[in-house]
């Protein structure tokens, strides 16, 4: 951590850091420049100290952070790849892995009608969801218990694994039943109440990032799972909120190197919510690909003009077929396999 | 809601639309230009209804919606400003309600000294966290039940309602018996399923703005408590995420004029968490009552620089004294009170 | 144009708006329905009218726009895919242009030494900039004509068509003498005076989008350089601004498929500037060609550590050869070749 | 400047940073950390120079700056707050100065009855554009130089100073012979080209925030303005674009204080753009004096619903009579006048 004095600070108010970082068990360098005093504090958990507690001190201009407050999901805590093992597929390797599937479960036909397909297609896990966080109290939220034993029967039907979204963190271990991954939502990626009861579970789990979280807060909640001991962590981008308004959220591509330079965790992408329309989809998926991705979460439907949710974004079956023939194009010119 | 098609759209492909609106029981009127054909479709549950079942159907270019999303808390709804009234203390009338006190509950003196002290500088209200929703999961949590006990002992001692925060939907009924007035963090805003049960309690709240989300889906939250049956809302404005980094948050304090046109709900706001440094919290605090703040939520600690949470945007008791003194004169000058 | 009318609006407001309408020549169809009218307003110039004419009339509630409101720039206008020729490299084809060099010409050595190394990795037209326009005073604002002679020099030397940015005016027809495309910067966008000049010198013209432009606002851009008959403009998406901090800007992957649904006009990507640093760039290109971007325009600089301006996110020759060889493979994995 | 060296960087990249720092002239400090070697460069100039030089060496994990990038326009650089003088009337002192007047001049009628009625409810300055850059190349540009005639003229009759805006870099010394403040539009805060022949003139002048620039970024291009010896700089704060849309842009309240801690000059503020209505410019405007602003720029028509460029968000007189007695009922409570 670096601590600037304003300039003109008095001695005492420097030696008030000096002391101050001292009672923490920080090593302290001065660097006494002509304008302005520079404090730095050194040590190995200064990234998970609040930089406030130097920044109110008498005489202090500003307290700028060195290290990541992040220390589980960093790369420099673990250095090669984490991989997530889901019944023999393998998240975070060379083979770049697609979920597909409807947004909400809405029948056990609708569900294995999605479920064949996106199989045919290639896609090697089934997501739906059963809770559904709605905006508005007067929207359809989702078929709940119902839903997680319709996933649980399509699952043993077409010998896929699912991925399901749970949403309070009483449900936790009896969604955990039902799903081979858990999905936490992006307006939930700091519920921590809700992170805390999935990390204790260790059930895989799909962390989205939150619609204005930076990376580096994406990264801090990992830790929140990591911190119970729950090691299957897949990062998911899904866009984030900014001005532009001719899609439904901005794709942040550029998360996918940033993520992999700093952290050693899986990091998918779900094009279908950051675009909000399907048109926009199979470009999104593609690049998300070419950016580094190692898998995506695409909202696939059966009959999408009849969803009860986010019809707009949802591929058909045939569309989906035709994208995921690119997508295996793509995944070959990068060295990669579908 | 508007539904253009695109240019050139088929005479079946306008009869869709006709149809499918029908189906849900909407009138529809049939707009021929020279370039487009635009369909218009009126009902009173159209701000309820998603746009996309109409934007997926063939040769629709794009769909726009007129009714707002948000029902219970809109001013066509309930037309007369509603105010929620705390041991007497009522909160979007005249006066201007101040809550102020420490982040979070650290001891029983620290929160009776805060207690005191802004009970001697004319705020009527205690604010003091138990629960603290905290970034990394390696920073102090809160007290929480030994928390709430000690808000309990200063309410009753100084004879002052308390607002506290609730994070995890199971704890709401524990929680009211202890707070006259829950509060929900901007990163719960979209936790339905504490926004349901809180409805349920019909406990008072203070919901914060989330930090990325639009008055719109704000509104839209607070019906998730007034559909329960709990008319005691109120909205707080804390700052939303921008690409400013001069400041925590930008308060916007143009949510303010805003709220109170498009709802009849009281808005207060909070300067601490917006400004994320007590030299910014006067001025911040002060543009909030002019342009027509219902109340104030302002962060006061006895000795900031020992502060365990957020000290840096802590006001001392003689800096809060001094700006109550401000904020008199200010709301002398709108013609309220405080 | 739909005219919301507010709840209980009254028949001489309704009136008023539909005189003022009927006064600038639109047709009018009327839609009253249970709760509100709204009026909707119909002719072939209603993009390019205010709103406010009619929001701001007693009774109206919103007013809402159907047509966009660029219109040369529109697929609607023009519906088959513009292709700006530039000495028989076709920007908008099937080929997918590579444009690289330097940020700023520094001598006649660096700029020769950059452009033998990006032809011979495959690169097709040669950047840097002459006139730099820098957030400080005080830092290297380019060599001016000095610069511009040197790039005239290196394009006869290698036989390369160049792109250079123009920030003045007054200095587009002299520019336009020594350059092959000519560069709208970021924060020119919106400089009108500088795009009329352009738009009249016919010159091709790579039209950066502005930081915090939406697409539409880009578009309309366009539209200053399309009035005045120069139909030569390609866009080029190069990050926006957003609350991440971790690269320089937000890529908006998104907008490649956006612009190509609504426009006519090729897009190219500059990955240099979104990223901020070259570790980054690599991804982002990938990304931009599996979008479907029409080209690049990416940093190299022989010598990256002694660069005056942006070293941090040029890429050194043998970098970009890496790159090229991976863009030619995503390129023919998309059936487009480099 | 601090350079962070990577975990386990070698001695010989540390000193390859050292190298680097004195040949530029800078005081180095090591701090070699359990974990990771920090270097940090001491000097005068360190906010001028590009973190670059040091980013790009090998080994380096990352540079933060201490210092900021402005400098004449620092408070550091001058303690006491900077008073623009026009025809005797301060802005930056203890009055509170009110400019008024239509967006865009369209006769000497209408400018004229503006003049009256502004001065009449106590403005002091006269506001009105004849070169307005717009948006879409099919709207009104303003009427150029009969405009500029008509603000002589009106400014003569009623003995009033007049601020307008200057688009070209070419226009300046014209444009500075009618007016007594030139004004810098938010879209042209970086065009260097323009903010040099400002400087140049001596003539005073108000600078627009750009709508996506950092207060930093502003307070750069101001240092553009005082670099040639243009002493005449005034801020104003104008809106800055998130992703809320319920006004047209979000006045960024807090740059108030923020300026008014970092810089000497005065600030002022432009609730009508912010706004984007009327009805939301007075809760605006109110807001800014209470943050401390030192004047205000509102939009006042004579009769909005037939003005030509923005009516929606401009005050009719009588709106603006009624709003001036409660900001001087502000200011009186600020301990300041209008």
């Amino acid at each position: 951590m670096i601590v600037e004095m304003r300039k003109g600070a008095s001695t005492q108010e420097v030696d008030g850091v000096v002391e101050r970082a001292r009672s923490v068990g920080l090593e302290v360098q001065l660097n006494i420049g002509t304008d302005k005093t520079v404090v730095a504090l050194l040590g190995s958990n200064t990234g998970q100290l609040p930089t406030d507690m130097f920044a109110i001190l008498p005489g202090v201009e500003n307290v700028a952070r060195i290290m990541k407050p992040y220390k589980l999901a960093s790369r420099e805590f673990k250095s090669e790849n984490s991989v997530v093992n889901i019944d023999g597929i393998e998240i975070g390797g060379d083979r770049i892995v697609i979920m597909a599937g409807p947004c909400a479960v809405e029948s056990e036909e609708q569900l294995a009608a999605a479920a064949r397909a996106i199989k045919q297609a290639g896609a090697s896990i089934l997501r739906g969801g059963a809770y559904k966080p709605r905006t508005s109290p007067f929207s359809f939220q989702g078929l709940e218990r119902t839903g997680l034993e319709m996933l649980a029967s399509v699952r043993e039907k077409f010998d896929i694994p699912v991925v399901t979204e749970v949403i309070d963190p009483h449900d936790v271990s009896m969604v955990a039943k039902y799903a081979d991954i858990l999905q936490v939502g992006a307006r939930n990626m700091q519920n921590f109440a809700l992170l805390t009861r999935i990390g204790k579970s260790k059930c895989p789990v799909v962390l989205k990032r939150g619609l204005s979280a930076t990376v580096t807060e994406w990264l801090t909640a990992a830790d929140y799972l990591l911190a119970e001991g729950n090691g299957g962590v897949i990062l998911c981008e899904r866009g984030i909120r900014t001005f532009e308004d001719s899609a439904r959220f901005s794709l942040d591509v550029c998360s996918i190197p940033v993520v992999k330079r700093f952290s050693h965790l899986p990091v998918i992408v779900d094009p279908s919510h950051a675009a909000g329309h399907y048109s926009l989809v199979p470009a999104l998926a593609k690049a998300a690909l070419a950016a580094g991705a190692d898998g995506l979460l695409i909202e696939v439907h059966p009959n999408p003009k009849e969803a009860l949710v986010d019809g707009l974004q949802s591929l058909t079956p045939s569309d989906f077929g035709r994208l995921m023939k690119e997508l295996k194009a793509i995944a070959r010119s990068l060295g990669r396999y579908i």
